[in-house]
């Protein structure tokens, strides 16, 4: 199945593995006049790049974004934006040993029983370079969505056993682990640390808030906006979980607290909690959408494993290279960038939701 | 947008209100040939139909499926299955007070906003009888998997604070709480009983396992099948998590424990552990598919609870009549006519992923 | 494949078979708060109803549309609109004779060989029928192409060797034929008998104008308005050919005739002359749209026919019953209601073109 | 609207413009294991190019192809190809003149009221420099249909009023009208001549034959193949018409002509005729698929038009550079690339037609 497209309106395809000639993205449908830069993406790009800190791999990868299409006169013309990062660092290494068998935790095994064969290199299309082409989209969503007063402030909420106790949003950008509490940030490169002495690697939690949507955005049924963020964020290589607002604390709790109570605030109607998370029957509330992802641990570790090779034989294999010991501090902008194109997709979608506003934009 | 068509291949839109001439589904793109009766529908949805118990509605609805189309000398032809559940139980109860104000936990106001209105009798297209249609759907799709030796086992894990501590597979239909743990399912009996006292209700988690399915479905990116079993199951009302395998519990484990090995087990090869949840890269790695939903407890209660109404004045309200006081047993058939529709998708999908198969096929 | 749908937005499912328990179509995406009743849609249905003059079936079906679902105190709601058709006519014939050959011109053959069996009673899927879900539909796209301003002109265009030679669009719903010509009208008629004597069928062209629709509907390069209502009109069981403007006489004039000049009339952008038919490099120009359907003689002929039978042996067939001598009539509502589906579907694509309409839609 | 797609499951996106930096598609659901070089791309893409002959535009493009990924030791990996051709000849030609204007027969007006504004560069997004996509992916397309025994044999059946009188398959290759008839192709020549002399252009007729393609591809009611193909063909920039088997002539024969018979011919079903083209209820019946496109003129000529510019003014132009004669030609391989890229998707999607062959897919 054509399993690399994404959205209905604002749609995206993504290409490229890990160590062919690039990596890219096509945008189809990206309204026209949005001004648009390789600054803008590249802000976003350098968010995931690797080398920016230690606990990230150091390969010293440009990642730089260029715009092939689509955009003309500085302004987006409405025509398909191409765009794509060339791979700088395919070394010629020997993959010969990492072909021949099958690493735990990655999905070599099952490429090969899908398609027959895999581009082994690097970890060819499952490789997490995979996720470029979804932040350069994502990007440009983004700033689509910040002229209608939308904007995210996404983090890491707990690195393995460390979870944040306190929330300052300008310490997101000031740790490589893009927690907003400094304290947890420390703590969390500590056992980071340990970690990777013990050649082992850890999971972690990301929570978008996302603020300034307005209220109706989503579809009833099966295109709910919580639905689609799900599916947004599971399509995520390592993503194990997917909660929004109480998420599953809401299976100990009772009707009469997770119930938010509407009330007028401000001559206008506003909940008064936000256990929902911002969705209501899979439209927005006009609260802020709040959801988390679960990451799970980086499965290339320098530990011995067992596995078996393609020949069918059980071998122990230990994973060369340096790999990150903690995957959750390059995906908060993968996170982040999902969710901006869920988000904008729901609200193009939106606009056709009703027939007053239909003879509004055609002026009957 | 057009929210309530589901799937690409096996592809399903569902249509009706709790309280209009009825509530149906279409199926289009059923492959020719599977035997198909009403019965074969009927005891799915007989397993939703509320009256079942104390704890859920007396009404006693038939939900008696009709099949209109696309079934010829009993089997299904290619062409479009039209399934229909006619309501009976269509009261001429006054709806004025609840058309007049917003439901906390409901979809009420934000249906309003996005609609300009919305049909207010019994919750419209966003009551739970609109699972109905998903489950007739889910049953011709899990009677297709069964012959592809595809089953599934699907249960209540936890109802409020009592979650399972045994597992006993044929308890599963001995409760009317779907718990597959006698005892687990007496206590939460009598947790259920004490909610209904408090004029409260209580939310649970519902786990299902899919075993048989083979390896490699489910497509890489975007299209992953535990993307899509995510998108699947939050956009049910009640839903607001979904983890898969080991799911949030992944944050805080370690690379060395959460990686599954490989070994060769009958000469085939098999992973050790299921820490995955059967899923590798978003394909289908052979052991056990195996996924939780958070369902958050019944809005409706009929404890006093403060709102607006639609003239902006703050009101308390007592929402009337008897609604269960929890979604979780009815929500199990759901989730597991959710689960049999993606997973048929994601194998149909799957079929062209190779040439070789495609010449074989077509006999080149 | 989901071979029933049809459109992006305002999407369409139809189901049901000739001779079944009925007809139906759900329409997914209709925006809300449009004002709707069975009798608008009733309206279209009896153009295409049977029974109506002597060149057509003189069964005497109702057709009486029921809506099911989506209209709310008499407007629709923005959720799925369920129609359906029931069929009134299954008279217990004996259809053992025509379920044992391959009837020339259908689609019986094709239909076995891909689906390993056919409903062979009256067609099946494949009948006339099929259109009356289609016609459902795209009555209420043009209630809503109405409010924009949007009208179609919709007729006979030549029935046999008989073209009009004036135009009258009063004419129209004047003759059974819908011929916009009252004399080609008569001489048809009697062309008509003749066949009808000679146990033939003739064929015809059917011809649509659609005036109102602002510029710049339709998108560029696969999603063009022309390729749209070419895959329409084509996807109309008996059509073989589709041609906008000036269409086949494109290929022998030339660029300096074919070329539409443009000039300021009124103060706006005109085009002088419309070899266009109304669309510019897959857009509307602001000129009348024009494209005509090429319709097959109806294959049910009584004249003795060759063919083979399921058992392989070459056999003569005089296909019983009356049919109709021409399918033209008939299908001149199904060419309009495909048109406005076609049409709305685009006009809905277009809101999100632009930036600018974005922010003024969400008021930044 | 994401314009710009195409296909089901071998799903193509193309983007780029003519002067822009290059031209690119991206082929997301390629089968895995398909050999595939770049050389089997640019021998579609040498058809289109232009400057083969005196009647093509004298630019020496080399319009070479890269496959930048999903290909991997010689052969598709089942991910995404993206294929891109760089733009070598973006002359820095002052183009503020046709910046300012509405060309007579080009998209200029619709795109600058559908987007606010267009890159006028050699015309944007709607030069024909936009089909390489579809070429090279075509190109892909065919390759795989080869192995599957489909071939296609497509040529200009006319040019101007010049129409053969002879086919001879073997002609179409050399000359460079890619005419089946060498003396017509000389007289097209004579004609073409005369039209350059007179600052003028010419239209012509494109016919596609497909011969091998299984019994049943395609599917009732809205994805019927031949609708598919309409669509696949209008969305060619200069095709006004599409038509197959008989096409428009049906219009005015009997049904008795009209239908093909079915015969017993070397132990199998075949048609004794090829009235339909090839195609039933819009399935495949076994016999070749016929179909015929109607191409404008090029819109561009040198002869003085009347427009209008930005400013509302009216004046009359003379479009500079040399511009092709005549389009047909340079057409031919695209019409046989969009009806590769339209049966092969129809021949994945048929692979799920029948509960028995899901069965044996699986082993089941």
């Amino acid at each position: 199945m054509a399993g690399s497209t994404f959205g209905n309106i604002f749609k995206i395809t993504t290409w490229g593995e890990s160590h062919g000639k690039g990596i890219g993205v096509v945008i189809d449908g990206c309204p026209a006049g949005l001004e648009l830069s390789e600054t803008d993406i590249q802000i976003y790009l350098n968010r995931r790049k690797p080398g920016q800190s230690k606990y990230s791999t150091p390969r010293k990868e440009d990642d730089a974004v260029e715009i092939l299409s689509g955009v003309f006169e500085g302004k987006t013309t409405g025509t398909p934006i191409s765009l794509v990062v060339f791979n700088k660092n395919q070394k010629s290494k020997d993959y010969s040993e990492i072909a021949s068998y099958y690493r735990p935790g990655h999905a070599d095994y099952t490429f090969d029983e899908k398609y027959g064969f895999r581009d082994y290199r690097g970890g060819g299309r499952s490789s997490g370079r995979e996720t470029i082409g979804r932040v350069a989209a994502g990007a440009v969503a983004a700033k689509l969505l910040k002229q209608l007063g939308i904007q995210f402030t996404t983090y890491a909420k707990s690195i393995g056993p460390v979870e944040i106790t306190s929330f300052d949003a300008s310490q997101i950008m000031e740790n490589p682990l893009y927690m907003p509490d400094a304290k947890a940030a420390e703590k969390a490169s500590a056992f980071l640390e340990e970690c990777m002495k013990n050649q082992d690697s850890a999971g972690g939690i990301i929570e978008c808030i996302v603020e300034g949507v307005p209220v109706g955005i989503g579809d009833p049924v099966f295109e709910k906006l919580d639905a689609n963020l799900a599916k947004a964020i599971l399509s995520i290589g390592a993503v194990k979980g997917f909660e929004i607002g109480d998420g599953f604390a809401v299976a100990a709790s009772m009707g009469s607290t997770n119930n938010d109570s509407f009330a007028m605030t401000d001559n206008s109607i506003q909940k008064l909690t936000n256990h929902s998370g911002g969705v209501l029957g899979g439209m927005t509330d006009g609260s802020p959408i709040i959801f988390r992802a679960a990451i799970k641990p980086t499965p290339s570790i320098a530990a011995m494993q067992k596995t078996v090779n393609k020949s069918g034989e059980e071998i122990e294999i230990s994973i060369k290279g340096r790999h990150d010991p903690i995957i959750v501090p390059r995906a908060v902008v993968v996170v982040e960038a999902m969710a901006a194109l869920t988000i904008l997709d729901a609200l193009l979608m939106n606009m056709t939701a009703k027939v007053d506003n239909i003879c509004s934009f055609y002026k009957k």
